[in-house]
């Protein structure tokens, strides 16, 4: 277990300055980290397994030959053993810090709670790659999904939306695909906002190929996030599981433009049966692309036709909403350098992310990322390029709940 | 009283064949002719006055100098008086006569019940231009409305609505302006389907002008209505009033296109009112034209994108659904030229009109409007250019209810 100091870090200790004890232990993360090698997303076998068992005892079972293994046929348990074997855990971890990342498990401080409403599918752990942290990032989100074979109609709504969201400080959480997906995530990168990019694929694999850079830049701006280990490559039915993990991350989904029976529909449906929002962006009755749409929309789904109307409709509802309850989490557990950004901020009037770097003593793109931090958590306002405390007595109160 | 007679069988003997008695004697006909010329429509202080006056006593007092009055100023009821001596209801009973029309009053077995909705703005009468049954029409009718100044592809699409509509049996009414509204008489008199232009002047009035043949062949083939007399001119207050019947006489009101806060909007607002169905096309979001739309099915309408969906959504509702009912009428109460028509169509397979009317005695375009008659009343249905009895244990029975 040599290096389980450094999985411990990596998974998390990414906040800095907070000492608490970290509730995952560096064997449980590293048997976690196998069961990603393991199974498939989504495999509901493991996840009821893990209502029973640590996931130290699963990995010991799945390793000790012959050991009894519960409800799945002997050849798929032969496949899992052999998967077994072969999982390098430290190997992962080593390899996803190397490009800035990290193992999250349930338990962990930055995990996002709200993925517990996936049950026995719920993510054995989830690979993370980029600063900002994924809790908190997903407390304000949104998932903005569609076609692949886009049109520019199509394409030019899911960018104005991504930008519209990510500038009221909104996090635009999608698949990093061709067409919608890829015009959402540029749109919220070109507005210096909030961007998460949920893959079907190791967070070190650039899938499609043709989105390598603008995966590299949600890497570097925002965050990757894969329940896939390492080099895992995508296959048909991990998209459809990703899909589910969107959904559950984000308090709505908006579809911008899908074919009828299309796959990228499935994100929606994910979202319906979770108790999210589903909405849909309208478009011409004679795009074929916009038939899906148009039966999400006569099924259940919400017409939106700009980010404020999605905000409308997401910032109503949810428990953490810092809209109507002043801040997501007290101010004294905030993390040491949020904490200290925080600090930085005029209690009146607005200021730089440089100057607030400044006197925080960091780096302009750790304020930055610290800043939209503390916006999904109410504790800030963005005004254009500047930054603002949000007032006791505005609807959404500067004051820490105790 | 000269004429009475005529006025009588203008009024309520266009369906032939039937010797029942008028319910509508030939003064209060007339004192209602000539109420429409006194008081715009859709004037509540004319509406509650005939709760507890007949048309006749309402017209003495105005025609009598210095009788009391009720409700209103004394500037007002010069106003009113002066019309009231100008009235000359023989006229345009006469009028409307000679242009195949005549004047239908609240209690006429043609008078559509579902007015009744609208409270004291009912309209005092209506002035009536073609030969269907106005209220077997409007049993089963969808509002097609929208921009006048519509795009191309709201214009293609009111068309295909109104195609669709027609040629499943459906009425399609509208306000016969340019645009959406003519887009969908055009569709509906194309497929050879009924269609009714409610229109905000005299029904000898071809308004807008460059609707002059649009409006003439909608009297030839389908309805024209008119709340005003002949003669009388379209005034800006007057077509939104004129929305308020286009609403009440039908069971939804589709909006094709409307820019936001448009006038095209306020047929849907008055369905609304009336517990109509309200529906929207969708459109591109890039389009002003499609923002009214979309704004109104945030709120509360239902998207639709064809005639099926429309009909799946108006065809569930309303007491005279002849889809869950069967015929909305006893057979024995058919005016007598449908009575015939029905009674040469073969007991199995389809006929066509011409046939039809050889069979019935009658011509065949006498023959097309009977048979969309027996169309909305659920006893026949259209196959293409053919038309069969709708069978005893189909969804819609042909059999009467006695």
């Amino acid at each position: 277990m040599s290096g389980g100091g450094a999985r411990e870090e990596g998974g998390c200790d990414h906040d800095g300055g907070d000492d608490g004890p970290c509730a995952v232990d560096a064997e449980e993360r590293l048997a976690r980290g196998a069961l990603t090698r393991i199974f498939e997303p989504g495999d509901e076998l493991i996840g009821r397994w893990l209502r029973t068992c640590t996931p130290q005892e699963v990995l010991r079972a799945l390793r000790r030959p012959g050991a009894p293994l519960p409800g799945a046929g002997d050849q798929r348990w032969a496949g899992l053993r052999a998967r077994a074997e072969r999982a390098r855990p430290e190997a992962d971890m080593a390899a996803v810090e190397a490009v800035g990342g990290r193992f999250l498990c349930p338990g962990d401080r930055e995990w996002p709670g709200q993925l517990d409403a996936l049950g026995p599918t719920r993510p054995v752990g989830l690979w993370v790659r980029g600063a900002p942290s994924l809790r908190f990032w997903a407390l304000r989100s949104v998932a903005v999904v569609g076609a692949r074979a886009c049109t520019e109609y199509g394409a030019h709504m899911a960018a104005v939306l991504g930008a519209g969201l990510a500038e009221r400080g909104w996090t635009v959480i999608s698949g990093a695909a061709y067409g919608i997906d890829g015009a959402a995530h540029r749109g919220a990168l070109a507005s210096g906002g909030a961007t998460v990019g949920v893959l079907a694929c190791g967070v070190d694999v650039a899938y499609p190929p043709g989105h390598a850079e603008l995966i590299r830049r949600i890497g570097e701006q925002g965050l990757l996030v894969a329940e896939l280990p390492p080099q895992e490559h995508p296959l048909r039915s991990r998209f459809v599981l990703r899909n589910r993990v969107i959904a559950a991350l984000t308090r709505g989904t908006v579809v911008v433009e899908a074919a009828l029976r299309s796959g990228s529909l499935s994100t929606a449906r994910h979202a319906r049966r979770l108790g999210r929002l589903v909405m849909g962006v309208p478009g011409p009755v004679t795009s074929g692309l916009s038939a899906g749409v148009h039966e999400l929309l006569r099924e259940e789904g919400s017409v939106v036709t700009d980010a404020a109307e999605v905000i409308e409709l997401v910032g109503s509802m949810g428990e953490l909403a810092p809209a109507r309850r002043g801040p997501a989490v007290p101010h004294d557990v905030l993390p040491g350098a949020a904490a200290r950004v925080l600090e930085a901020l005029p209690g009146r009037g607005t200021a730089e992310s440089a100057q607030l770097a400044r006197a925080a003593g960091t780096t302009p793109e750790e304020a930055h990322v610290r800043l939209q931090e503390l916006c999904a958590l109410g504790f800030v306002e963005r005004l254009g390029s500047r930054w603002q405390l949000v007032r006791p007595g505005d609807k959404r109160t500067g004051h820490p709940i105790e």
